[in-house]
């Protein structure tokens, strides 16, 4: 069988191990008798469009080697999404175009449920036009909130930072709170799904210990109810450790961040999540407060990252490969939990449609009765899966992350007119 | 010699080795032959006027040792400073009073300008009433901006915490700037001095690596120059990395955090000066901006210590006990660099009264002729300094950081009438 050539692309935002997938991709498209050179998608599904074709063959091979450790999209990420074959025809054709003029039969997609509805469109579109070619995606996500999969790559790692971060500000503000701040909010992400803010639950383990409430988006926001916790809290400890969601909102349905607060003077508030609660918690009670926002630090927060997530990560990736070279297509590789504890996990894949579109939230089960916390079932879930310290290299005090040359493959066609 | 007690005590804003240099306290004291128990002050010198001593020796040798690696204030920090003695006569003696009930001369204050006043105060109070006492300063604070002493442990460790921060927040952006965030601001602690800000500037060591510009204290914040900078900076590599310091101001000397500036809707705006410049930024250039303020996350870190600062940090908790037991008194460690490349130091001591209500902002030669940005003078400083990775050790998947009992030592005086 003549060998055929390989694109691999990054789509959505990024995560502390989206590199370690494509790190998986190329080991194992290395070793494979089907697949003859690689190319990443620069910027994305952008970069196919545009015939950006990063080639890899030109990459140093520590740099590659360096993609196990490094974070944030080191071939560059997309926000762009495909719209149905019969709007966006133009764009379905021309990443075939792209395809056959660089030999390509194999294209892999590392991303969330977005781009799960492009590899069914896609692998779909090619099928209708004969067109040869194999669409594997390859799950991502900081927010865990894919269906199907038991988790996804990104999340472990955020989880366990999130969970540092949390530990950290609360034994600092536990340690001042006699005659200083009495509350310290931290921020996480999560727009839709509560997986972040819920992992910092995992820093509870005595009742010192914060976070002490968590705000779930997926608990409905009750401010009498809030304020009444905090104030036993900080008369219980002397201190409240409080973790929010960026993605809270009131009874009405709307984010906290857009609810139109006023801090203390009467001002409008603006801000995320985290600031409303800490305007609110000055304006309501008077304690001293301080909040953390980590925003993009917890995205590719590496330093830190969970061992079972990079190796996840990098399974994700080779068995994308496995399945596109034994023909696969439209397909999801998934994570399977075997058990809790010991934790134990396999690799499975499914029908890139059944995760297309689709988020999971937080299950009923894994959040406290009072809406403030999480459960000992969401602890058995979370905790296998920020297991392990995976520490990049370091060079001169500063982790040694791969920077990439990202030199492109000849063009070969007209440019992309959209 | 019959033994004495001695009494150590945390004051101030904590940091990620704190800990550490009460670590080496006790261990230089178990092998004194002048010092018999050691009492650490319940939240600072709150327990000491207050004859809450926790005692030492009641804490399992596990949870001693892991001082080491424990951030935050471990017996709990204070912000009360005491005055000069002829208004507060009765606090000094009452320190006195305590001290003699509980067989204590030496006492070990561990922290910034505020608490060099206090050990200066104390050490004359004593001598005045021949009250046989030695006081000794250890220098802490995160600011680094103590005079004298070459570096102040504590600032190595939220140096590299945040220098690496700003390397994956800019990293994180720079894969996502094509169809999303095009300027990533990332806002520092320290209130008066850069030094934090401008540590950032060791991420940037190609022209793609934020921080692409650093807002400092030292230098009075331009807006017009500022936003040209930024936008030639986005024409140039299409997203900017910017680091704020929290201590930034204006001409007229008001800090950017309250200076009453407007959002995009003519809100007036709040939160701290990376709040004030992500709102400028969006209403100025439209730019998509997002914004991490890491607040107490970076005053904690452990988890990334740098191995050099926590070294530092432990050798001048020993130094102090060996200073005390000399007879020493009003004296505070410093540290002494002496040579860039390779780095090495040594450990010297001087007048707690030349440290006292003094702040030692960064020098002109540190900062670049644009204000923006550090000099190579400031990298050979700064670069020894966060060298190393002292990790803590985990125990699933989380930091395994001291909790200490705190059991107190039996009072023996009447309470404490303020």
């Amino acid at each position: 069988m003549a060998k055929k050539n390989a694109v691999y692309a990054q789509s959505g935002g990024v995560t502390p191990v989206i590199n370690a997938s494509a790190y998986g991709v190329l080991v194992a498209a290395q070793h494979s008798d089907a697949i003859a050179m690689v190319f990443a998608g620069y910027d994305g599904i952008n970069g196919v469009l545009e015939e950006k074709l990063i080639d890899l063959s030109q990459e140093a091979p520590e740099a590659l080697a360096a993609l196990r450790h490094t974070p944030a999209g080191a071939f560059g990420s997309a926000r762009r999404k495909l719209q149905d074959v019969e709007k966006d025809k133009a764009a379905f054709q021309r990443i075939l175009d792209v395809f056959a003029a660089h030999d390509v039969q194999y294209f892999f997609y590392n991303g969330g449920n977005d781009s799960m509805d492009t590899v069914t469109k896609l692998s779909q579109f090619a099928k209708a036009q004969s067109f040869p070619l194999q669409v594997i995606g390859i799950p991502k996500t900081i927010d865990n909130d894919l269906p199907i999969t038991d988790c996804c790559p990104g999340f472990g790692s955020v989880a366990k930072y999130n969970a540092v971060s949390m530990m950290e500000g609360a034994l600092d503000t536990e340690s001042m709170h006699r005659d200083s701040t009495k509350v310290f909010v931290l921020e996480t992400m999560g727009r839709h799904a509560g997986w972040i803010a819920a992992a910092t639950g995992l820093a509870h383990r005595t009742e010192r210990d914060g976070p002490h409430l968590i705000l779930l988006p997926e608990v409905k926001f009750d401010q009498a109810r809030f304020l009444e916790a905090l104030e036993n809290n900080v008369r219980k400890l002397g201190y409240c450790a409080v973790t929010v969601s960026e993605g809270v909102q009131d009874h009405e349905g709307k984010f906290l961040s857009e609810a139109g607060g006023q801090d203390a003077f009467g001002h409008t508030q603006l801000g995320g999540a985290g600031n409303y609660i800490q305007e609110l918690i000055k304006r309501e009670t008077k304690l001293k407060v301080h909040g953390a926002v980590l925003d993009y630090c917890q995205r590719s927060a590496r330093h830190v990252a969970s061992t079972v997530d990079v190796i996840q990560a990098i399974e994700c990736g080779k068995r994308a490969v496995e399945l596109a070279t034994r023909g696969g297509t439209g397909r999801m590789v998934t994570i399977v939990r075997e058990q809790d504890s010991p934790y134990t996990w396999s690799l499975s894949h499914t029908d890139a449609a059944n995760i297309a579109n689709k988020e999971k939230m937080l299950p009923e089960d894994y959040i406290r009765e009072d809406g403030f916390h999480v459960t000992e079932g969401f602890r058995n879930y979370c905790l296998p899966l920020i297991q392990g310290e995976d520490y990049p290299p370091y060079e001169q005090g500063l982790p040694a992350y791969a920077r990439l040359k990202k030199a492109l493959a000849p063009q070969k066609l007209a440019p992309y007119k959209k």
